[in-house]
């Protein structure tokens, strides 16, 4: 498949004519061709209209159809070869083995979501069965599924060219969900969106999906992205970005005359906690790891460990000591783009000059535009209580560490974060009690909570949550990682005393579609 | 116990000193004693304060505890016996044997929520075992659990004094879920609410459940509603009430530094679709039957059949007439309120002008202030697409009859509906073809749809969805009543690599709650 450039409207390739967006190479800054057309408002509300003309046949497509869709997805993703990997790496300036375990994670993603759609259980079945006999009223037949809720616009990520955008996570879940995705292609990959959009858009028409089903547009401005969340045939969107982004979307949503639910993910500092006895037995080796954890991908990613929290003293001073030697030796890294580049330095200047705030260590230079230098710093618990400012993520391979005089202190600071989507603790056998103490605390604000390891390297599971309190996402009560994110897309809706004819076979008696369900508020197996 | 006027903030009785609520006979306009004290800024706070700090306690009690506890306001509500009954039809003007049904309603629903968290299924947990031996990465342990979201504003209801009130729905629920409730009480039944306060109160006590976990206060404005959801550590509310009133608490929360869910029910005028073969075997049937639910509680209900449509002709003729000597027989019947009575008399006043509806019937004529007389009204398809203001719910007995020229003239007119809590379908079996031609329009904009019956009688279960899509409720992803409505005061918790000793007991290996689990993606049953 080749790259034209063109928005992927249904079936169609559309030139956009409303400005052009250039793809850059990461690490030299150079235009590469050809540029891809923006999209004007015919062609939102083109893509809008398909996706709405598409919504009732796709969402009632059997199971299996479904299911063999999102495999063909990640088949023809796969089949897209090295001309993929090639171009994301030149427009992500990440490294090829990153860009290759990325694929694989999207094509796992995809796969795993039509393992979700053939097992069913996302259509959260229960029958009530009527009571034609109780007294003092007989009782209704009631029957409850779940359908999906809409179209969605999906919001390619910056930092995730494969796994968080046209394909990625939240286009995989909604997808699975039965509702058709319009994706607003991220201007940072273009490229890499486009191949892949051919790879979905050929998909819909090797598996005979309606047409609507998939749309791609690319946006030259802002425009397109604030038109897909007030379009009204839209009813959900997905986004993983800024803060700034996030709450923006949010904010157009909840204005629509049609409120919608927007699931962004937006900032997070990711509080790590070193707990005393782990500090004195391993301060080395962990502060070798959250190196590690730091500088990974040049430090772009939202599980980012920004945050150490830790009781001041010899342990802590070792624990800075390991991590510092490791960053010295880290080779700074090409950021994904120039503009990303510049916010990260601006962000680690300001924090460098700031007066409660002291420089730890730094990576080794750049050697080349756009690469990154990682970055640790030092603060006290006072002067983090009381400067808002180093409370903010910065999205790079840049840390804080908070010296606390006391655990007593250290619970005080947790209480004073905002929501968060990780948070890990260090704890050797002997901090279980401290620790213990610290959990309501920790789960009050996080999405995931884990020992002894860093956020970063998030599993594609069943039981992983990546969400987590405002303003972590813009909802806390769902996740966009993993097989539970099908729910963000999906709504109940009851049948009452409708005839078997009628019903959608899920609720069918005789069960057709072989799927657990809850009769009478008890869970049963199908086999 | 003794209605004192009191705010009940924790265990305590305040008097509340910001302006007085004063009880009204709904049938006479009478005043009643005593006096309800408003609640101050300082009161709110303190019922705010005492539900976050009960909140960590509260959302870890066991869950038989817990389950006792619901079952226990249960008790303590069916042990205020008849005082409780003969408070409550005075203050709502309905009949004693309504308000004996929803008082069982009221205790059978917190025992269906004792049932629900005994069950433990609500847990959602999923769990996704390590894999040391994992290439190229070992697999990392995840465990997923949902808590409750935090403290709950709750709404009463004017329309359901007990079922949707102090210890009603929504706070049965959030109880269910973890969440501590402050209750703002409606004030039209200011008595009801406070013996049902106590009932509450008392299972706290006797319990032993945290002092905060529920509070209820009383306001002779709208601050204190404002104030409760505008509060950092209320994490949602539960509201039924009107369009205006949901609407204004939607944006109130979308505007706060966190924002937070609303579940607002707000308004609903349920369509009544009636298909040919069903209006000619049936036409006086289901007029009399719908005229019977149309009066039911003074139409007073979320789910009352506002819009008839269906194709013009001789047999909907004999359905208007039926439905029309059915009314006419129907004698006037108190409402909840002056004000709502009076909104009721102005909104059939202005359908009664309005010059593209014609009067069908009236139900017999007030005997007594605070009466409202039933009314049934028609309308062309053409001017009910013309007339946004026909769309408009009006609380009380009163619908409108659309005349279309043609089933697919319904179905643009279905179209054109904005979001609804029920539809009903009344169809025999030759009309199943053409019905199924519907199901996608009204699925999509409809929580419960119904065959050959009316959404009034909303059978508390666990298939049961009484939602939908705005603007039949903020959020039309859940349900407010139900066994599903748990799931509005959840959020997922993801728990990677946490040593055993320090896991919740719900995730813990050996299962020592005997729960269903998600093992590896896979439901498996504990037993």
């Amino acid at each position: 498949m080749q790259i034209s450039g063109n928005l992927l409207i249904g079936q169609k390739a559309v030139r956009g004519t409303n400005g052009s967006i250039r793809a850059v190479n990461a690490a030299t800054g150079a235009p590469i061709e050809p540029a891809f057309g923006g999209a004007t408002a015919a062609d939102l509300e083109a893509a809008c209209a398909l996706a709405w003309a598409a919504f009732d046949a796709y969402r009632e497509t059997p199971l299996e159809a479904r299911a063999q869709f999102l495999e063909t997805i990640a088949q023809n993703i796969l089949d897209l070869g090295d001309d993929l990997i090639e171009r994301c790496v030149t427009e992500s300036g990440l490294p090829r083995a990153r860009i290759e375990g990325e694929r694989g994670r999207t094509v796992g993603q995809l796969r795993m979501f039509a393992g979700v759609v053939r097992d069913g259980d996302f259509l959260g079945v229960r029958i009530d069965p009527a009571q034609p006999e109780r007294k003092p009223l007989p009782r209704v037949d009631l029957r409850l599924r779940h359908v999906g809720l809409g179209p969605v616009a999906v919001f390619g990520a910056s930092n995730f060219p494969l796994a968080f955008s046209v394909a990625g996570g939240d286009t995989a879940s909604a997808l699975a969900a039965g509702c058709p995705v319009v994706v607003k292609a991220h201007s940072a990959h273009p490229g890499t969106s486009e191949l892949v959009g051919l790879a979905v858009q050929k998909a819909v028409k090797d598996c005979g999906m309606p047409e609507g089903t998939f749309s791609l547009l690319f946006d030259s401005g802002r425009e397109i992205g604030q038109g897909l969340v007030k379009d009204h045939r839209i009813k959900a969107a997905g986004f993983t970005g800024s803060r700034g982004g996030g709450t923006a979307l949010m904010q157009l949503a909840a204005a629509r005359r049609e409120p919608i639910p927007v699931y962004a993910e937006m900032s997070s500092i990711n509080p790590v906690l070193l707990f005393p006895a782990a500090l004195k037995n391993r301060a080395d080796a962990i502060g070798r790891a959250f190196a590690a954890s730091l500088v990974l991908g040049a430090g772009q990613f939202c599980t980012n460990p920004g945050l150490i929290l830790a009781v001041d003293g010899p342990d802590l001073d070792r624990f800075i000591e390991a991590a510092s030697a490791a960053l010295a030796e880290t080779p700074a890294t090409t950021m994904l783009t120039p503009g990303i580049h510049k916010a990260y330095e601006t962000a680690v200047g300001r924090a460098a000059d700031h007066a409660a705030v002291k420089t730890l260590a730094r990576g080794a230079a750049a050697k080349a535009s756009n690469q990154g230098q990682a970055a640790l710093f030092s603060t006290t618990a006072d002067a983090f209580r009381q400067h808002a400012e180093l409370h903010e993520e910065i999205f790079g391979a840049s840390s804080l560490v908070v010296r606390c005089p006391d655990l007593a202190t250290m619970r005080e600071i947790v209480e004073a974060l905002e929501g968060q989507l990780t948070s890990a603790l260090h704890i050797d056998e002997a901090d279980h009690a401290d620790a213990r103490a610290f959990l309501p605390a920790l789960e009050r604000r996080t999405g995931r909570l884990l020992v002894n390891g860093f956020g970063t390297g998030v599993e594609v599971g069943h039981a992983m949550v990546h969400g987590g309190p405002y303003p972590s996402t813009a909802d806390g009560r769902s996740t966009s990682v993993g097989s539970l994110a099908i729910n963000r897309f999906l709504r109940p809706v009851s049948y009452q005393d409708m005839p078997e004819a009628l019903l959608p076979a899920a609720l069918q008696s005789e069960n057709p579609l072989g799927l657990n369900r809850r009769l009478d508020g008890k869970l049963q197996l199908a086999k």
